[in-house]
């Protein structure tokens, strides 16, 4: 496409880049800046660049933070002994957003897959093994192991509690089954047949 | 939604006032961010504040523009006795990539909506008939309209016919029909019954 100016091309250009936003986008997104007022464009590259350059990795659980350590890790109001591994920040605020963990979090910063060549030392998983060695290793009760249901999460989750065995803590993982409002019908047969495997007993 | 730190939290914020951003896919974007090279980010906050801060309109079509004349109206190679109405500059970019049509653009800035509580006043309208009547005015054969087939911009094209009366030029509009590539089948009603009323003959 032939952009009337080049400041356009520019910044279509640069916009086009993230993730999940063509051209076509981009310019409409450019277009929709240059209505509104300068300032609130300035407001929003101050905000961008501020974000990029002073974000920190939590020291204890590498969760995004604003200092060295993120907010969950120095609330005093959290239950330290409970330790739920994750995938990546977004999966902490999908957690926090279901309110109904109290604990600690440690986000791997990935998942292991040979297929993208992504192996157990390129995640967090030494400094969670160091985490549970030092100091806080009484506290700590359980780990929950957070990771998506695929077949990468499975072979992370699995790598993970053979290495935690030598911690003796209580190791769980989240239940899998048919979703809440799901139609059982409409279930795929992996999951259905997980979730009468694992079914509940009524107590 | 709690967001591990504030930085994160006024960039979401930010990017999720652009139009057709939520706050998930803001996220998305920002963690997005993070994940690559701080430069790129700078590089993308420069190129947004610099169109919004040095984007200029051209004096003759009002179109978007690095200086003082769009490229298009400095261009030696374009017809200048051909001049297409236009909306904005989607429209412009979208006209130009068809590579149909070698003349000048002018640039409306909108359309003519009652409902939307714009009038004609609010328009380029008063710059197309000064330019018409300045020392181009010799030059320029034909107007051609080319807005949206909608109530609106069948209103605007209206409007501007009776207002480029005066002027003795040949005044056309774009084409409607159904569209090429489109089944005839589903083509909607009012659309196939104008192409019947403005069928086009073998010579």
């Amino acid at each position: 496409m032939e952009y009337p100016s080049k400041l356009i091309e520019d910044a279509v250009n640069e916009v086009s880049k993230l993730p999940g936003i063509g051209k076509k986008t981009a310019l409409r997104l450019v277009l929709h800046l240059l209505k509104r007022d300068e300032d609130q464009t300035e407001t929003l590259a101050n905000a961008l660049v501020a974000v990029r350059s002073r974000i920190q990795y939590c020291k204890k659980c590498h969760n995004l933070a604003d200092s060295d350590l993120c907010t969950i890790c120095a609330s005093r109001k959290r239950d330290h002994s409970l330790i739920c591994v994750v995938e990546d920040t977004r999966d902490v605020l999908a957690i926090e957003n279901t309110a109904q963990f109290k604990g600690l979090y440690h986000v791997l910063g990935g998942i292991i897959s040979p297929v993208e060549g992504v192996g157990p030392s390129d995640l967090q998983i030494e400094s969670l093994l160091e985490r549970l060695r030092s100091e806080e290793a009484g506290e700590v009760r359980e780990i929950i192991l957070a990771l998506s249901p695929t077949m990468e999460g499975d072979t992370t989750a699995f790598y993970l509690q053979k290495r935690l065995k030598q911690f003796q803590l209580k190791i769980s993982t989240i239940a899998r089954g048919v979703p809440i409002g799901g139609d059982l019908e409409y279930a795929d047969e992996v999951t259905l047949g997980r979730s009468i495997l694992s079914r509940i007993m009524y107590e």
